[in-house]
């Protein structure tokens, strides 16, 4: 195999493919990146058999071919070429050798036969929506999947499609994420849930452009993502999701209207008294148009007001800080409406239109 | 204890007392850091009991007093208070209370009763230089200090001088790196070793500017740096330096002057196939107008020619690719000058007028 390529472009799709690479794998062949010359098209393949990436890297086919190459050391020797032309040729020992400028450099690559390239995803109807508006959806809601593996249906998020409204959710048993974004079309209703690992990837890939546009194949169990050069390909978790609507009341007692910014800094600074793993919650007294918020532990204590605009009655409530804050986080309102019941139940932030909605869990505290 | 400061300048007092504030002390007061409000001027110490550090906080003492307040959890306090003005009250428990707009976070405090003041430093003839022209000498010898306390001499830094010239050393018996910088005016001859961790912390205090100068005092035992609300005052290393003179040669058979830009990439792209710890030497074979740099080992091989300018005799010699990568990366000159003598003798990299002077022991290698 020989190609030639601009430095740049081969920088760009080794960190594409890099997503795909397991850390440690069984399969030692998946520590590596496949480069698929046989065609005019260079191909570069990653698979961590959960996902996989297929990338296409610009540059010309001298002598047509395949060579599978570590990941790690061909990302560490493409990052230390010179910013010039590289030619990568393959010798009858399965060894490649970069030469850019006057510098040669050789490692040793291994057959591809091994090589898992990616499963066949019938493309059937897709689903198109912007980079950006995908990326964003993802970093709004990722945060509150579940890290363990205890119940695999919590450490994805559903994708759900109905009509021209993509909804997206995640939760974790404590809370739960939810956006909603208008889609440019009616599409068949449909809906799937994708790995968060998949996600937080994918979401590493995307370029954030309003103008670009990323399609979206789904089948029973995979998911298809189509960018420019790019297609990256994911198992969907089996199941059936959370009955989420269920869990979602748009009943209230209270309903308060705050700045967003003085409420994340007054938790962020009460977090100061919550040690790691500890789940002493931060306890809201809303009290006319005042919301008191308080801490106390043997760290120190903390005591601080805010004002509000209430609606109903008031209301003492204790929550995780750290859930608070998660979402508050990622709201880009100045002002936010929480919407409160009692002690006991979730308390709802939305806005008007419904484009998002976080539900978090109040936890008990001693008076 | 009663003061009133601004959470910008408190901010900025408590990020410089933390660089002398121990991460764990068998002694926990040491652990915190000390306001001294005893007078109308608000003092912050901390001290490490090789180190300590005594800054200025602007603002107003209401009540004096002292408190010591555990350096961490202070600093995690002050740093999510919001940017207004702060006051910070002691009551009987020895609370400390911050009040700060509508928040009031209170932590526990200490009685400075056994905190370790700084010791008394006669300030006697000082050295007077540019913050600027410090933090850089530091940042451009440090690097060569040992890590390990084997030899003590050698976790320090030599600062001699001699009439109105200030030499910097810093060894570790692969390597010797050396700089020199004139001062305004002459002083008394005198050398010190000064704790490599000493100027690690005072590097990160130094404000940068040229016009800003810092005095430096040094007695038998002790260097004290004054900055304008600062000072720092550190224990010596006791012992006779290493006689650097004796081991720095001006004789040479080959001079070279080379890219250094062209040079440091090249040993980096070396540094691919030398595992950690392993002491696998590049080896440059200057050869003519051409060097060839070459590493080969079981992760790959490189090979490379850069064009250079020579004189006297073609030469072949191994380095630890390492000890070339940290001098030439602090060395600010596009061209740089490398003397050699053969391949068991040490190569020099220095300038016309001696501002700074590296020297590098070679590897054997096997041809």
């Amino acid at each position: 195999m020989k190609i030639i390529c601009q430095k740049s472009d081969l920088q760009k799709s080794v960190n594409i493919s890099l997503r795909a690479v397991p850390v440690r794998s069984t399969m030692p062949i998946l520590e590596c990146i496949l480069i698929d010359a046989r065609s005019n098209t260079i191909r570069m393949i990653s698979n961590d058999t959960d996902m996989g990436i297929e990338t296409i890297l610009h540059g010309d086919v001298v002598d047509k071919g395949v060579i599978a190459i570590n990941a790690k050391m061909f990302a560490e020797v493409v990052r230390k070429l010179p910013d010039s032309e590289v030619t990568i040729e393959t010798d009858y020992n399965m060894n490649v050798v970069f030469l850019c400028d006057k510098s040669r450099v050789m490692i040793p690559g291994e057959a591809g036969d091994d090589f898992t390239y990616l499963p066949n995803v019938e493309r059937d109807e897709c689903v198109e929506i912007s980079q950006f508006t995908l990326r964003q959806i993802i970093s709004q809601t990722i945060f509150s999947i579940a890290s363990n593996e205890n119940n695999k249906l919590m450490t994805g998020e559903l994708f759900e499609i109905t009509g021209d409204m993509l909804r997206v959710v995640a939760l974790d048993g404590h809370r739960i994420s939810m956006r909603r974004v208008s889609l440019k079309e009616e599409y068949p209703d449909r809906k799937v849930i994708v790995p968060g690992k998949t996600l937080g990837e994918i979401s590493k890939i995307l370029n954030g452009e309003i103008e670009d546009m990323v399609k979206i194949y789904m089948t029973r169990n995979h998911i298809l993502f189509e960018l420019q050069d790019t297609t990256v390909v994911s198992r969907l978790i089996e199941g059936e999701y959370f009955a989420v609507d269920q869990m979602i009341s748009r009943d209230y007692e209270t309903k308060v209207r705050i700045r967003k910014q003085a409420l994340f800094s007054c938790i962020d600074r009460a977090t100061l008294f919550v040690k790691e793993g500890d789940k002493k919650p931060i306890i809201l007294d809303f009290n006319g148009d005042n919301l008191n918020l308080s801490i106390d532990s043997p760290l120190g204590a903390m005591n601080e007001d805010i004002d509000i605009e209430k609606e109903g009655r008031n209301l003492m409530i204790g929550f995780n800080p750290r859930f608070m804050m998660d979402a508050l986080k990622v709201i880009e309102d100045e002002v936010v409406t929480l919407y409160l019941t009692n002690s006991k139940s979730p308390c709802f932030i939305r806005d008007e239109d419904n484009s998002y909605t976080y539900l978090v869990l109040p936890v008990n505290f001693m008076r």
